[in-house]
């Protein structure tokens, strides 16, 4: 699949790398795509075959646009690319946008929704969101099987990603697909907890896993 | 113990039988203790031991005082029993509010930091939120161990609230104490998240779990 990634922080490089490992056509899309600090510290993708192009080149490239740009700058610079190259593209969303103040910055919606909504033509799916960059690519490194969430409003795109994620080491069963684009909010305002989570136990890498009851509970009337 | 619970609904009855049953000295509170319905309603309650009184009088009995009334509502009834009634008590917190549209009526703190903030000399410890009251009072319904988690600032109110978890059946290694009482907003920002898995799985019947690194993982400078 063609993939293209937004954002050249921890979160872009360590899924450009999964990805690509997994037999992905990865293109890399950055605002200074010729700058020779990022090319040097992006060398080990680029040896392993990800390309390094400029935001527009890496949507072109792309079948499923990933945004891992920080959730502050997120739409802004999606907008640099415009919504008639975004039109009919799955945007596979994991980006959680922080204030100075840590408090989170689309605190009555979130950033999933805000893109679906300035690209309505796109297919925005949530995911990965609710876990660190380490976990995402590593899932057997947890003690035991952690739950990945699912939040768009279109099935075939939530069908790719979900075989992404899968890609990445997942098991299809850890997946719990939540429902339409308004249901992100659950997984970004998670990130509060999370944080709590990791200042509690010491570390981002963890997961969370959806433990069911025996006897499959009451119904939601109940 | 003696408990005070403020809160006839589902929460604060599953909370006062399982604390009886415990052993404990349990007064529910209530605006209209002398109600016949609400006698009515509560009557297996009261032959198992619980007693009902007015608001200051349930505060007024606590050595802990729960909060299980909506979370729209509960600064206001705490106000109505006083700040000089609440001092020194720990007051445990439950209550999570939602506005009619769905979405959290403390958006941007938490109900614990603002009912910590109305009484000062009060201890408020957060807890047992992010879990449906069946499976607060019945942790082994679900498949696995699942966690619960303390915010306060208080050691030793988190310490007696945390016996108090226990007593309800869960094991002392299922608690996370997240740390101070702001991190309450995690817990409580986790409801959005909760609706969207219980739409999904078709209960609210179910826990999280926290699911640690096999190694220990990496500190939170790396």
């Amino acid at each position: 699949m063609r993939i293209g990634i937004l954002g050249t922080g921890h979160v872009g490089k360590a899924l450009a790398a999964a990805w690509a490992r997994a037999g992905h056509d990865v293109v890399i899309g950055s605002r200074r795509p010729d700058d020779r600090e990022l090319l040097t510290e992006l060398r080990e993708l680029t040896a392993a075959g990800v390309r390094i192009d400029g935001s527009a080149g890496a949507a072109a490239h792309a079948d499923v646009l990933v945004n891992a740009t920080p959730g502050t700058a997120s739409v802004a610079l999606l907008t640099t690319i415009g919504a008639p190259a975004l039109a009919g593209k799955v945007i596979l969303d994991v980006g959680v946008g922080f204030l100075e103040d840590g408090t989170l910055s689309h605190p009555l919606v979130s950033l999933g929704e805000e893109i679906q909504r300035a690209f309505p033509e796109a297919h925005v799916v949530k995911t990965l969101c609710t876990i660190d960059r380490k976990v995402m690519v590593a899932p057997d490194s947890l003690e035991g099987p952690a739950t990945v969430f699912l939040s768009g409003e279109d099935a075939a795109a939530k069908k790719t990603v979900r075989g992404l994620v899968t890609d990445l080491g997942w098991s299809d069963d850890a997946l719990i697909d939540l429902g339409g684009i308004a249901t992100a909010r659950g997984q970004e305002h998670f990130a509060l907890l999370f944080i709590g989570i990791a200042e509690a136990t010491g570390t981002y890498e963890f997961g969370v896993r959806v433990v069911l009851p025996t006897g499959g509970g009451s119904g939601l009337d109940h």
